[in-house]
């Protein structure tokens, strides 16, 4: 990173953390602190790619996810948001994937519909505090959602196939290349608390943001918040199941679902990955160039 | 925690939080974001309580200070600040340490009296948006200032003595049970890039923030900036003997020492331990109670 890019880089990025927190602010959502060394509930987005640390004798991972500290919040608190790296190991150092971004991830009492505009809002108020770039940031309000089923169809792909890079680039050149939304996964690609569509229970009430230029920036759902079907749902993923692989146990979730025993209301929550949109923004190929000390496998210091 | 006290600490962090990000959006400080896996240079605070990663078959650690990154971006930048987690591997719980807290910094171009002006504007920033408390949190500006050889004097130490946690509580009641400032601690107990007084190369140019409740808030100092100087500290600095003891080397310094000898201004900074400000703010006796999720060796989740 040259001089010139990085007090460029540096401006972009103060600007989206200020704009993302006056969303916050105005919308009276609490700053809340949790912790990064954590036991299964932190680091459940993609076992695969676990950091291990030895806590005092005891196995323990950095956290991916701050999102069930979020979720166990809720019933005291309505509106919460947090801020903190997320760890991921990818052994792969490419233009993609970061080892270590910052998150930023909220949880509110609402439904799927209040979560997508909640969204929206966050990133218009990110991209509303930008200085002046040498190109135009294109968005368009509300941003188009585009179903899965629909998208694999386009995409001549079967049910349950993940997105890749190329494919999301391709879905948003046919819509304009500005920021869409792909919504209701197929249950089964997708995380344990996802909340199960009422009228199809193969798919879940879950919304990917995908940027031009960075791909897929946001994750979000409507949580599973009746109990039963919560452990049902947490003892049939198989990310519990590579989780025990690892040593992990389902106790790990005891104090997070005994918060949901005690009765929570009808929730939904996202993680936006921050480096993605600041890839969005300054229209760059590769998400290395778009952070003072990016961290791959190969840039330790 | 209850969940009654749940809401008042939660309010109080998010309050405090969104004060000290009034404080740098005012004062044209540039957010930036820092990495928390790192060799020596993110590990140098107190080498003894290092958490080791095992990084793709390197050693790495996790993060105790961003300094020397925000410092390696004031050439740029002029005016830094992040915050993130500061990890501490404290093998005993107790009412004073915890094992990750939010560790807010900053580094600025400028001296010592402009390092202890930021300091205290920050602070009064963070308690202006504090919510309605059940006592009154007491506040002098300026915030008293007392020398180190005073404190002693006064405390019945020798020279080169660290201050306990009696000690900092002995000498905030003998001032008021208001926050004060230490000054000019003797260079042989503090970091190795703290700045030498030009007057007694046996003090350095540094202040701790005592509150009451909490202890040490915040260590800041003015940087050593020239370059043969830096090196010759480095050195000489039993932190480097204790970091190469587990395998670190002084060349894991390099990058930080190139950016000081292409040449930087006298510039100052600081780290303040948020949970500290707020367990003084609620006027706790113990740490653990001042946050929603407090990580020390026992509280693993």
């Amino acid at each position: 990173v040259n001089k010139h890019d990085l007090v460029k880089i540096a401006k972009v990025e103060s600007a989206l953390l200020h704009g993302a927190r006056n969303y916050f602010t105005t919308n009276e959502f609490s700053e809340v602190i949790a912790p990064h060394i954590t036991k299964a509930t932190g680091a459940c987005e993609n076992v695969e790619t676990l950091f291990e640390v030895n806590f005092f004798g005891k196995r323990a991972y950095l956290s991916q996810t701050n999102q069930l500290f979020l979720e166990a919040l809720l019933p005291s608190l309505k509106k919460v948001w947090c801020i903190g790296p997320s760890f991921r190991a990818e052994p792969v150092a490419d233009n993609r994937h970061l080892v270590e971004f910052p998150l930023i991830e909220m949880e509110f009492e609402g439904n799927f519909d209040e979560l997508l505009k909640n969204i929206e809002g966050l990133l218009i108020s990110m991209v509303k505090e930008l200085p002046a770039l040498d190109h135009v940031v294109h968005i368009q309000t509300p941003i188009p959602r585009i179903e899965y089923k629909d998208a694999i169809d386009v995409l001549g792909l079967e049910w349950g196939a993940d997105l890749k890079a190329n494919h999301e680039q391709e879905l948003i050149m046919r819509n304009g290349t500005i920021p869409i939304f792909i919504t209701h996964f197929p249950k089964k690609i997708k995380f344990f608390n996802m909340r199960e569509n009422d009228d199809d229970p193969e798919i879940v009430n879950s919304a990917d943001l995908i940027l031009p230029y960075a791909g897929e920036a946001v994750g979000s759902a409507e949580r599973e918040h009746r109990y039963d079907k919560l452990v049902e749902r947490l003892q049939m993923s198989p990310m519990l199941k590579r989780l025990e692989e690892k040593g992990g146990s389902i106790k790990d979730f005891d104090w997070y679902l005994n918060i949901v025993k005690n009765g929570v209301n009808l929730h939904s929550g996202c993680g936006v990955g921050f480096n993605r949109v600041t890839q969005w923004v300054l229209a760059e190929n590769d998400i290395r160039d778009c952070t003072a000390f990016p961290l791959n496998s190969e840039t330790l210091i």
